[in-house]
């Protein structure tokens, strides 16, 4: 029983990995889509969503009948609550990957963002895509020293965030307001998907150290 | 033990209806000041924020503890799984509110909004409270009459936020760069919010009749 208790565990374990590197994968081609406007390349991170979805339902139920059949205690029991809510992190994640596919789409074959941006949005890109990566190698090693590379990246993704702001609000920006939206909607989902890449590195810190780091702590 | 047990279910079922009370409370009050642009009002929202939050994580405490002392099974499981992922939701709509706030306190005493867009975010606002009020009735009462109320009522968010969307893409829309961010981020966070709601009613609607309604059944 135990023995059976245990793959089951490893198999949660394993189901989140995967889906992270989907996540990794979905952010990888939809930054390339962004930055080339490639049509083609959107539409398969639009398509290829469903599959974190679906993998996403299956893990919790899979989650659920491990707690209903098991009935774990202690580390396994927070393991398997951590696993339920890390779940809902990497499903946001895979669809704002989407969403930033889908703004791409919107404005094919235009870009959808202003030529004096692409550096910034290739950093924030950039910054998002090594928050994934890094993830996915946390959930396999728990090397804690991820977690901080991981806050250390979104720290750096805050502050492009806001120059975007201030560059949206200073007097030479003379971009239409269809664009302004755009950039506005696009850095938030880029923010967004590195948030919640800090808040997976937090609920794995919490599982290995059993301490809970307050938002603050890794934000700085 | 059993009925230690159905005191226990009891009570996260009364935590997750303070909590969303709660969040009731934050939106109807983030839509006065945003509309008044009223900065006390503002301040408040903001800082009742962290009640919420120490709301959350004390329910999330219980429900864990509820899984360890009590192995529940069947619908019980269901029903505790399914209060972490709501009482996840409604902290999300806490953060929202408080958003719609911060935006009113970042443009005090300016208005956030132009005035052309005053009765399109009033009724975005009205459709939010209607949702926040619902989903605590629902959480109550447990009436599914109530889950397509929600759903109805966030169709017509959608309609709105697309509409405030078309009006900025529109050629008589001269405000600033500024004001267009706001907007979008503003029509954003109601949008979210009601997002959030359906999204409660839909774990609601599945613990009460154990069927899970796809997405597009409930947001025609």
């Amino acid at each position: 029983m135990r023995k059976v208790f245990q793959a089951e565990l490893h198999q949660i374990g394993e189901g989140l990995i995967e889906i992270s590197a989907l996540v990794g994968e979905a952010i990888t081609k939809a930054s390339t889509a962004f930055a080339a406007a490639d049509l083609q390349t959107a539409q398969e991170v639009i398509a290829a969503d469903a599959r974190i979805d679906f993998l996403q339902n299956d893990l919790d139920e899979r989650a659920i009948d491990v707690l209903a059949l098991q009935g774990p205690v202690a580390s396994d029991l927070r393991m398997i609550v951590g696993s339920l809510r890390m779940s809902a992190s990497l499903e946001r994640m895979g669809d704002l990957a989407r969403h930033i596919a889908q703004l791409t789409r919107l404005r094919f074959p235009n870009q959808v963002i202003p030529v004096s941006l692409t550096s910034t949005f290739a950093e924030l890109a950039r910054l998002d895509i090594v928050i994934a990566e890094k993830v996915t190698e946390l959930l396999d090693s728990r090397d804690l020293e991820l977690v901080g590379d991981i806050a250390a990246a979104k720290s750096q993704i805050n502050k492009l965030h806001k120059s975007v702001f201030s560059t949206m609000a200073a007097p030479d920006w003379n971009e239409t307001a269809a664009t302004t939206v755009d950039v506005t909607l696009a850095s938030r989902y880029f923010e967004r998907f590195g948030d919640h890449g800090v808040s997976v590195a937090r609920k794995v810190s919490y599982l290995v150290t059993g301490e809970w780091q307050p938002e603050d702590f890794l934000t700085v």
